[in-house]
This record gives C-alpha cells, structure tokens and sequence, in this order.
C-alpha cells in the first residue's frame, strides 16, 4: 500500500471525531474543561449605577443652580440599598461599588471636595453624570457573556461566578487507555540490562492529556501476541480510544497490525509520508472504537500525539481554536528525504513581536533529549528539501 | 504621598522575592512543578548501538569482500542480550531497538533484501555502519539533559521516567490564602439584593494560581475593622502571602492600609500611575509574611495579579522565563490620563508569524465581561497618550 500525506492522514482521522456528550459540573470543578452552553448575563452589567470613586453623590441641578454646599444626608457603602436626597442641599457620601439612587446624578471624589461639620464643599468643576459606571454598560441582561466551544480560564469561572451559574455545562471527556509495548521497556524503578531501557512512552502521554484534564489509563504489554490480543479486546470493550505506542514497525514481534486485522478493526491508514513518525497505524473498531497506534520511539509519539491526535480530541469536543501557529524559521534546514519534515524547535517571541522557530541539531526520530529544550515540531513541506533562514511555517506545540 | 511607577512598583516588589526551600515529590506528581536540580543522563544516549530499522545486522568488510548472502544466526528483538555472529558469512535478523553486538556494524532493511531458506540475500549497496544509531550520539552519561529551574513539561516527566530518576527535587511553593472583601459580595449560589454583587475575585485567583500548582485557601471578610484586623493577625501567622482584594481604595470602610498600619506591617507602597489598579498597596509584616492588597474589581485584580504578583512568583521559585512577550498593536489607542494604561487585548499569531495584539473597547476598570474574549494586557507607557496601529508593546498574558 501506498503510504499517504500528513495532509490525508490529517483528514482521515479529523472524519472520525465524536461526540462524547455534555454534562453539568461545579463551577469550581471546571477549569480547563470546555464549556458547553453559552454563558448569559442574568441581569445588567453592571446591575446598577455605581460610583466609580468614592466621594459624593448630588442632583447635579443644583449644581448647576449654583449650588457647591451639599448637607450630608447620610454615608452608605457598597452592599447598603440606596440612600435618596429629600432636598436638592443635601448629599450621599458613597462608596464605590454601592448603588446609585435615581435622586442623584453625579459623583465628585473625595480628592475633589472638603468636608466639614457635615457640609461637603465641592472645589472643581463639575460635571453631570461623572464617576458613574452605568446601569446595563458594559453588557445588558440576556446578553452572551461567554461563548460555548472554549477552554475554560480563571476569567470564564470568574464570569460564571458572577453571575451565579454554579452548574455548568461541559463537554464529557473520552476514556482513554495508553498502551505502551516492547520487551525491553522496563519500569523506571528499575535498573536496566545493558540491552533494556525504560518505560516512558506511557507517563510522557498521559502528563500531555492532563492539560485537557483528562486522566487517561496506562498499560504495558510485552511483545506477546496472545497477551496483546486479549487485552485489545478487552480496552476495545472498556475505552473510547486506545492510544498505542510501539510495535506498528516491520519487526517481527510487531503484532499490532497483525492483531487488530484478526480483531476485525477495520485499517484507516498505516504509514505517513513523514519523519518522524512514518509507521503511525490509525484504526476504528465495529464500535466505533479509534485505534491510534503510534511507533514507538519517543519523538515520534510526541509528534503524531501533536501533530493528530490533539487536533481529532479538539474537534472532537468543539474547541475552535487552531492546533498550529507560523512561525520564522531562524537557520537552513536540509532535508533530503521524500518525506514531510517534522523538525524540533525552540519558539520565542522576539522585540518586534515575531515569533521565531529555531531548529536543534537531533539525530534523527530516536533522540528525545531536545524534548525538553525545544517547544514545538515546525512541518516542513514534502515538495522541498531546502528550508531557508526567515521563511514561514507552520509549528505544533508541545512545551507551554 | 506621591504615587510610584509602574517599574518602580515592579522593582519593590521583585526585590522581595523569597526562597521557600526544595522538596522531593514522585515523578509522577512533578508536571507543573518547578525543577530544583539538573536531570544528568544515568549512562549513554543512546546506551547501546541500536538499530534504526528492521531487518540484518552484519559484518561490513564480509560485504566489502564481495560476499551478498548471509546465514541468518539468530534472530534478536528488542529487550534481548545482544548476539554475536561467529562467521563473517552470518547476520542476524535484528528489531528496531536492539542492542547490536560488537561482531556486527551495518543494518540493511527487510526492504532491501529477500530472505530464503534461512539466507538473507542483500539487494542494495550498503554502507558500512548505515541504519545505526550509534551509543552516546545523542548524550553522554553524566551530561545534563534538562537544566534545573523551568516548570516541568510532559517531554521532562517522560526524560525523568528515562533515566530512572523516580523521585525529583522541586522548588517548594508558597502557603498562600486569597482574602476578598466588601459587604456587597454574596456567594455566588446566593440570589442578590438589587445593591449586591456575587463574589468572584476569590476563585479567579485561586483558579489562576492551579496553574503553578498552588492550592490557595480563600476568604471572605466583611468590611468590619475588628473582624479584619483578627483574621489578618491569624493569616499572617499562618501564610506566606496574603492576596486581598478590595478596601484599599479611599472609602470610609477601605480599613486595610489602617489595619496593616496597627499591626506594624510595614508599607511598601500604596497606589501605582497605573489603569486599572491604581490603588495597589503593597506590605511586608515583621515575620517577612507578604501582603498584596489589590483594589477590588475584577480587571484590576487581573491585572495586578498576572503584572506584579506572577513575576514575583515566578522570581521566586526561580523559574527563568519572562512573564512579558512583545506583540504588535493592531488599532489606534487613545489615552489621555497621566497614568501607565494596560488595554485588555486579544492576541493571535498571524500568517506572517507575527504576534498581534487588538485590543476590545472596554469602559473602563469595573467592566470584566471582556476578560473571557481577549488573552493579555498590553502595557502603554505613561509618557504618551497616543499609541497606533503597527507599533510594538509588551503585552502580559493570563488566558492561556
């Protein structure tokens, strides 16, 4: 079979998003959940006219009558009903953040008056109406405060704290089952064989859901074709999706492909024009299961869990925000393979506000020391072999 | 008292950053963490002479003698103690992985022969040591793979997992209790009084500070100066910071700067040329407990909170990265006050790689309905009042 582009590969799996659902949580349980159902003023906002200093309210008519000495009728602070004038003389000493009784029009700051024996003494001009953040400004009752379709932030449990909405309506997470194989990973804990190495696939990709706030199973299983059939049957059954590392390559203990054809799990696409990468096997179940079997090594996880499986989890719960950005590469790269480059970068964004990709020598998809110095994977077109120093891609991140 | 800048309030308070000690945490708990000591390779990257692919490993200068056919020996995956070969007429069928022995030093592809009755046949022109990825390419043992004082990433975890180092030095975090206050704030699930508001400064704050790992405590006072001046003496006792918000202001129930003044917390600084948070006040009690005091509507609190307090966090848990990225003003911007304006903005990464910055007509500090739509405060210097369209500013982040 032929292998296929980044951008086929791309659209088979982005077809297969899914629709887990929604359902109501505490708002103090959402963040970085995504928000299900717009969120809507349920009165004005702000709620009332309230002084946006703290001073005096007066009926500015008077003011404009000649008058600058106000009796004070009484103080009232924020949370207090509102106090009323009963004479055109008189005052409120207010807070800001109370609410502005219809008697009075106009506030003048402390800074701006003087105070004595009872009687406030206006010292500026005045103008009608000042330091008075108004009833229904900024947005009026029914209004969308908040679109449905985002990640949840501080400032969106913020909104929905003020505005009383304690339940919220999220999108359901997928159960997710990380599959790590191969004989020679071991546990960490452990000392490694001068042929073994250790287990990191599994805890690398679980940390990454943790963003999306989903806390997905890990499993380990030995190149065992028995054991790894029974198992998929039994994940299929118990997990949306299983998201495999290992064992899709040409080696003979490779089973995967082998077990998921006897286990009737119909082939989206084996192998991607791509480095790194290349043996990435993306399957569905007659339950409409996904199968994303990445190879093993360590870069090429990050990069196809990045480059497709963030997109397909993002279209899959309606979040409409791009995976990618561009940015300026900042050296030459050769690359002299009929294959889609993904390169390790370092992102930053300089003084004139560009954001610059500058690529680390790696020694091919094995190396995963440059994961923790770089940020991103810059996709490198497939119809060129020279990439040259200021020229514009596009770049997937994975270190925030 | 004459109000300070913008840089000088930055300057006071990252001169108290503090050092709140290392602890070691299982790896498994690290991500968000910040790393307190190098993470050193346990011994050689890669540790032995691996296979890059599927498929032989043979004796080059058998090759070189003529010789294209090769007695498979044995067959070695993966997680297996290396084979050697006996003859130079043998190979070994080896798995992406391996460990290569010392008698072999070229890999061919399954691609690139045919195997029959256990002969593996060589059908390209191989070059000597081709398909290996050689012991110590990428790291030597004892070199750093990842420097200390970042926050750990997922690529970190996995790299931990890598080199068995199962329990990691973190920098300790911060006791920190977020304090609101103001009679007018009801809990959220409550129905308010026309005059009231719910409270949300309390868990934006605290939400915020999930992102660096902290689980801060909250508190609601009202605005009672004896109640005030009880839990400050409790809280300063038992935190390291305290983030308040509101009563810093010039209302006859702004109690805070009095409060601290009785308790012999020594003021910093009270009030910042800045829109919004101006009235900022700023203390250190006699135990070295800190106290940030932020006025009390929620833009403020942003941005007091993601310009002063995160810097100063991030100072001391020494995390070496800018709080600050540099993005291009996409409209004019007029601002006619003495003061050093911080414009709510939406950013975003344009075609060209530009970091752009629009900011949202917002009506003034009290209105935090735009806080959810736009991503950062872009910083305006106080010595102008006209900004335009192209020109390139700092800009601070706080939806990620």
């Amino acid at each position: 079979m032929e292998m296929i582009t980044v951008q086929q590969a791309e659209d088979i799996i982005l077809s297969q998003n899914q629709d887990f659902g929604k359902e109501y949580i505490p708002y103090e349980q959402a963040l970085g959940r995504i928000l299900a159902e717009d969120l809507i003023a349920d009165r004005d906002l702000p709620p009332f006219d309230r002084p946006t200093v703290d001073g005096i309210a007066i009926c500015h008519s008077s003011y404009e009558k000649g008058n600058r000495s106000f009796v004070i009728k009484a103080v009232q602070s924020a949370g207090e009903p509102s106090v009323a004038i009963d004479l055109e003389e008189e005052c409120i000493e207010i807070m800001t953040g109370a609410a502005l009784d219809h008697t009075v029009d106009t506030v003048i700051r402390y800074e701006d008056i003087s105070i004595d024996s009872g009687i406030a003494k206006v010292n500026i001009n005045s103008k009608k109406g000042q330091n008075i953040h108004l009833k229904g400004k900024d947005k009026k009752e029914g209004e969308i405060l908040v679109k449905a379709h985002q990640i949840i932030t501080p400032a969106i449990i913020g909104i929905a704290a003020s505005i009383g909405k304690t339940r919220i309506s999220v999108k359901k997470l997928p159960n997710i089952i990380i599959i790590s194989t191969g004989d020679e990973m071991i546990r960490p804990e452990k000392i490694p064989s001068p042929y073994q190495l250790r287990r990191s696939n599994g805890i690398t990709v679980q940390s990454v859901l943790k963003k999306y706030n989903i806390d997905a199973d890990t499993l380990h299983l030995d190149d065992h074709y028995e054991e790894i059939k029974k198992e998929l049957i039994r994940c299929i059954d118990e997990y949306d999706v299983l998201l495999m590392t290992g064992g899709v390559s040409m080696g003979k203990f490779d089973y995967l492909p082998q077990v998921c054809e006897e286990l009737g799990i119909e082939k989206l696409f084996h192998k991607i024009k791509q480095r790194p990468g290349k043996p990435f096997w993306f399957g569905k179940a007659r339950n409409k299961k996904l199968i994303f079997a990445f190879p093993g090594n360590p870069v090429s996880v990050f990069m196809c869990l990045h480059r497709y499986f963030i997109p397909w989890l993002k279209t899959s719960l309606e979040i409409r925000e791009d995976s990618y950005q561009f940015a300026v590469l900042q050296n030459d790269i050769d690359f002299q393979f009929p294959l889609q480059y993904f390169a390790q970068v370092k992102l930053k964004v300089n003084e004139s506000g560009q954001l610059t990709a500058e690529s680390v020598n790696t020694n091919g998809s094995g190396d995963f020391s440059h994961l923790a110095e770089t940020d991103a994977f810059i996709e490198l077109p497939l119809e060129q072999n020279c990439f040259k120093k200021g020229e514009v891609y596009k770049t997937w991140k994975y270190n925030d």
